[in-house]
């Protein structure tokens, strides 16, 4: 699929080549970016209208930051440390370094700072954008998605953090998910704090490399988790991840507690009372919930889906999480001295479009034009005519847009799924009657072209 | 307003100087981004459902390419050549150069070039997305905006031209914008090949240096383009356009070309035709109109707007065209042998969003939620029990979200412009009726729980 192109030329040699050389552009897409056909981008266009729609009823602020901020303003809060440079897409211009967000979070925490004195508080609001990663590029690895966040800022109420996991439920049911289909998860930071202080370790190093670690049990499983947890681990492709250095009593430790779901912390107790004031039942506690981000400091959430995910070659996945998030109490007051604890979850937008395509009563159909067939150009006037008339009944249509024949016509309306075409020569404008062919069924009408949109309306 | 941060440091240095120096990140906006609020998105959101709606009535397909591209693939056609590195935010990843789009239309032309065997031909799409140009900042010059287009790929009907111009002309309306509001300017590159040939030039860069000209003759005047026809202009911060070498007879000859407007092109005469059938007559043929960019081979289309439009200083200011396109035959060429005749169009969707919410009766406003003030937290199942009664019935509503006393949530009710807000404390929790303060009036009425809904939709 890939393909070198360009070398290290730089951009602006381009176009000169192009003109010098008759140099070749490539047709593919870097690594980790995909073009996205109609059935995908109305599938999210539902989940999208669902969202707003649940936002506004629970009383959120619609806002957008633009996708590039200072370097600087966002910091780098992405898991992987190992690869500084490589985790986001930045540049410079004239004077600064600019890069592209890699979350919503990090921006919201700017704008918050920024508009401090103007926002109300708490502040509550969602965003729907575009993110990018610039990760090591691989398969089911994109490095642009599109994602959903909701956000509580300036409040350490737990209903917050309680209300978060119910709206994220609503969304999903709201997009036809059952109660079956998905769970929420929520742990808490507080847990893995005392964890860090049983195991006498409080090198911020290490308990990162261990959170990271923790983060991928879902993907690598325990046994491989363990080797992170201790001198490191080379994954397939040869590279290595650093280990925290832990000794075995001290991971068999770790292993022990985030499987044990009795232990709760107090924020989750009271979160688990706001549950039950709401009659929320689709969650779990589960302390192997560990988010990657550093930031978080109390309740964290997950969401997952329960029903089968086949991956692009057709094999049933572990699909992993569709979404999660948590408390990030100190992440604003980094602008300065602004005591500004918050609360958010997100929802990776293309994941969840990825699965619900995947669901057995789940449909979305495009709908495709009927096809007013071209006889004559000089009959332009008859042909817009029905045009019209269909357009103005909402029906989909158009005259052919090509220049073929007639037989060129039908093979393209055949080849965009055209439910049918209409016929309208040089005898039957005489008669007033077009003839509609059900490109499904083969059959012809004669038909009054009064009658048309009526007509067409039955084929659907 | 700006502000420099991090000066030339790479990006990975920044968390580490954060924590070493407590470097105190910017809260500011690299120049030429923003923030949007809620009254520009939901414009916005309202215009992209129309057009959604338009789109699929006229039969274009949905698609969508991501934002980067490999540089080399989607070449450089911006009309700013004498910056040629500026014009697009380029990134090298381990071994290629990648831009972020500066339009829609060179991805457009790789995915064909790419799909070329699949897709139906004609092909006819529509996308909304992002687009970037790395330009000198300045007042209201973005460096993101938001674009649709819409295209017809693979023929040399120039019904699809004229189909252009009457869609827009349905999306702005469907818009809420009358026949007044705007006007579609019509010309030709062919108009001005034969003006070249009657002048007798033909080098490249004299053409593109004219072309580019003439384009911005809205923007600074005859006098100053008249410059840049000749030796070349000195911009108001110094800076200087190569100036295109015609001698004075040349320039003034331009002059009168595209001052008249009865020596229409072939071309042009049939799309007026095309128009008459449609009943269409929001047009003009304007031979000044230019458009900048290079790739263009046909009919081009601008789309201005006629109605009073202030800037952000409250300024009555020359808005120029909100959109616009023509026809580019050549371009999907560039990927290797493939005829695929093309013609387009864009509306800069920002634009219109700043533009339409300035028209006098054009008014969207967002819904804010009413707020269940919390008395006492061991209530909070009374207060959910109102809350999802509210929810139920398609009100926004929350409660209370943050840890203040009952001052301090009027206060954050009043804040973020509530219509009401109901109190439930004990006493009333005690008589099943609650207190509905309407904050505009500051009128309270006591109202039984099953009938704050009901009493609620008055209010609005």
């Amino acid at each position: 699929m890939e393909q070198e192109v360009g070398g290290s030329r730089p951009p602006s040699c381009t176009k000169k080549m192009n003109k010098e050389k008759k140099f070749k552009p490539s047709k593919e897409l870097p690594a980790g970016f995909i073009d996205r056909q109609e059935k995908e981008l109305l599938t999210r266009d539902f989940i999208i209208f669902n969202i707003k729609e649940i936002m506004i009823k629970y009383g959120f602020q619609y806002l957008e930051t633009p996708s590039f901020e200072y370097t600087d303003s966002i910091g780098k809060f992405l898991p992987d440390k190992e690869r500084p440079d490589q985790g986001v897409f930045s540049f410079k211009d004239e004077k600064n370094w600019l890069s592209l967000r890699y979350d919503l979070t990090a921006p919201l925490a700017r704008y918050v700072a920024k508009n401090y004195q103007e926002i109300p508080k708490p502040f509550k609001r969602y965003q729907l954008g575009t993110v990018w990663r610039n990760e090591k590029p691989g398969p089911g690895r994109f490095r642009e998605f599109l994602q959903f966040d909701a956000d509580f800022i300036g409040t350490k109420n737990l209903q917050a953090d309680a209300e978060l996991c119910i709206l994220i439920s609503e969304i999903l049911e709201k997009c036809s998910l059952s109660k079956d289909d998905y769970t929420v998860k929520i742990s808490s930071r507080k847990f893995t704090e005392e964890l860090f202080k049983e195991i006498k370790i409080d090198s911020i190093e290490q308990t990162s490399i261990i959170l990271r670690a923790l983060d991928k049990i879902d993907r690598l499983g325990w046994e491989e988790v363990k080797k992170i947890l201790g001198k490191g681990r080379k994954d397939s492709s040869g590279d290595f991840t650093k280990g925290a250095e832990l000794n075995e009593k001290q991971i068999e430790f770790i292993g022990k507690k985030i499987n044990d779901k009795s232990s709760k912390t107090k924020d989750i107790l009271e979160i688990i009372k706001i549950f039950d004031a709401y009659g929320f039942k689709n969650y779990i506690f589960d302390p192997s919930v560990i988010r990657g981000l550093e930031y978080y400091t109390g309740p964290i959430f997950e969401v997952n889906l329960n029903f089968e995910v086949k991956n692009l070659k057709g094999k049933i996945i572990q699909f992993g999480s569709i979404g999660g998030g948590g408390r990030y109490d100190n992440l604003v007051s980094n602008f300065g001295n602004l005591d500004c604890p918050a609360t958010g979850i997100s929802i990776g937008i293309d994941r969840l479009v990825y699965a619900l395509m995947q669901k057995k009563d789940f449909n979305i159909k495009p709908s495709k034009p009927i096809v007013v067939c071209c006889f004559n150009k000089e009959n332009i006037k008859e042909y817009v005519n029905i045009l019209k008339k269909l357009r103005s009944k909402g029906i989909s249509a158009e005259i052919y847009p090509g220049e073929g024949n007639l037989k060129k016509q039908m093979q393209y309306a055949n080849k965009i799924n055209s439910p049918a075409v209409i016929l309208y020569g040089d005898d039957e404008i005489k008669s007033g009657k077009a003839t509609l062919r059900n490109l499904k069924t083969g059959e012809e009408k004669s038909i009054e072209v009064q009658n048309l949109s009526n007509e067409i309306k039955k084929l659907f």
